[in-house]
């Protein structure tokens, strides 16, 4: 995967994950919804790079992170056993919601086959959109 | 199917779905995990049949079944767009556990693909196992 | 669901399901993935409702589609066992290409859960884009 | 996970997951179907580190496996973000069937969640029961 981190993401972040049969569809390749699942699992890996897991997520912030909109574009398809590599960018931090920039490519190659801009809003225990707080920002923005 | 209500069963229920890509594998056949989502399915709509929703069973009796066992047995892959008929039979109410005896079969036809014994207990909040209440019993083998 | 079939819609499709535990997450809530199946299901049963099963397009016009875009918005999540009712219009037939509008309610509300913008491309057997045969656009077009 | 390398097994591997929002369902757990999609990834993994992959066991011996029944147990269960390791033993080789016993752990501790007995049998290119090779059953066997 030949992307640098970027002079213009806040953050940038890599998972490999293997396709294994529970991912394909009849067509031989993987099922189409099966990418937002690798997405979420690159993002869950990025904040806990942080030491930020979900749970203590909401224990210390009293806030949880729920999907607004995901922009999702296909390009090549991924195949049963392929070693996918999942780049993912923090790309903004706003008053109450995160954008990720996220692309997957097969190991190795440097052929893109679906990327997904993606943005979660925080909300409180309340479901209500909870402003983020600058020490939760501070957080995001590094790995420990 | 020719499998006529059963003399020992308590309930027979019958619960038909189709199959999409989202249940196919790379195989090019329902991914066998896919069978026990099926299954409970079919299982989830004979408790709605007697009125028994999953909340309303929780709300109503402070308890919820938990999956302690299941047996599978495949015959014969199901296939993309294959219309599949799901049997269930509730064979035993014990003390704190069901017992049911599901198979699918391929609409129309009378070839079994695949069967299951399901064993769930009832459990309270507390995750302890909970007696089932006579008057959930005797909803149990009715259908409304 | 309030909205009627659209003046600009070619075609308006309705599809009904129930969510199962399968459907959800730990957050209570259907996952996000799962979503996309929910149009899926209703998509292919728009094609099978004009006599356009997936294997039969496949057998008589030599073309699959593949997905190669979509634009997902959540607004409010579907929980457990809700009854939801998905509408699909098919707003765009092109060369080789059709656009979905569709969107997700809870079965009796007027409130809108979840909408996508999905577009599809036809694919021959070598998975190059393929024109669109003017009898299936024809078929597409009407329910039979 | 205190169980050693069985004497009785032709085979032990250990693989390691991690428990994302994609496996859970609205009980908070781990939701039950996906076990079973995890031990898969475990009997994956054990052929590939005998040099075993999916696709070239189809193309060197014209075989493939499908799963013939599942002995599912249910103990406790995994939550979300769970780090589990996956414990799988070849317990058996047959004229034309492999018989693995495995279980799941949270890693770090010695407490089972849950285990499985499965049977999987090789069929060729007709689907027909198909003798598994000599030289594959040594390969199996081994780890490279």
């Amino acid at each position: 995967m030949s992307q640098a981190a970027d002079e213009t993401a806040l953050r940038t972040h890599y998972f490999s994950l293997r396709v294994y049969y529970e991912d394909t569809d009849a067509g031989g390749i993987v099922y189409h919804a099966n990418y937002l699942k690798f997405f979420e699992r690159a993002r869950t890996e990025l904040l806990i790079a942080s030491g930020l897991g979900l749970t203590s997520i909401q224990a210390r912030f009293e806030l949880s992170f729920v999907i607004k909109s995901v922009n999702l574009r296909y390009f090549l398809p991924a195949k049963l056993e392929d070693q996918l590599d999942v780049l993912t960018k923090l790309v903004k931090i706003g008053a109450a919601s995160l954008v990720f920039e996220q692309s997957i490519y097969r190991a190795g190659e440097d052929v893109l086959l679906c990327s997904a801009t993606v943005v979660v809003v925080a909300i409180d225990s309340a479901l209500k959109p909870s402003p983020i707080p600058e020490a939760l920002k501070q957080e995001l923005k590094r790995e420990r």
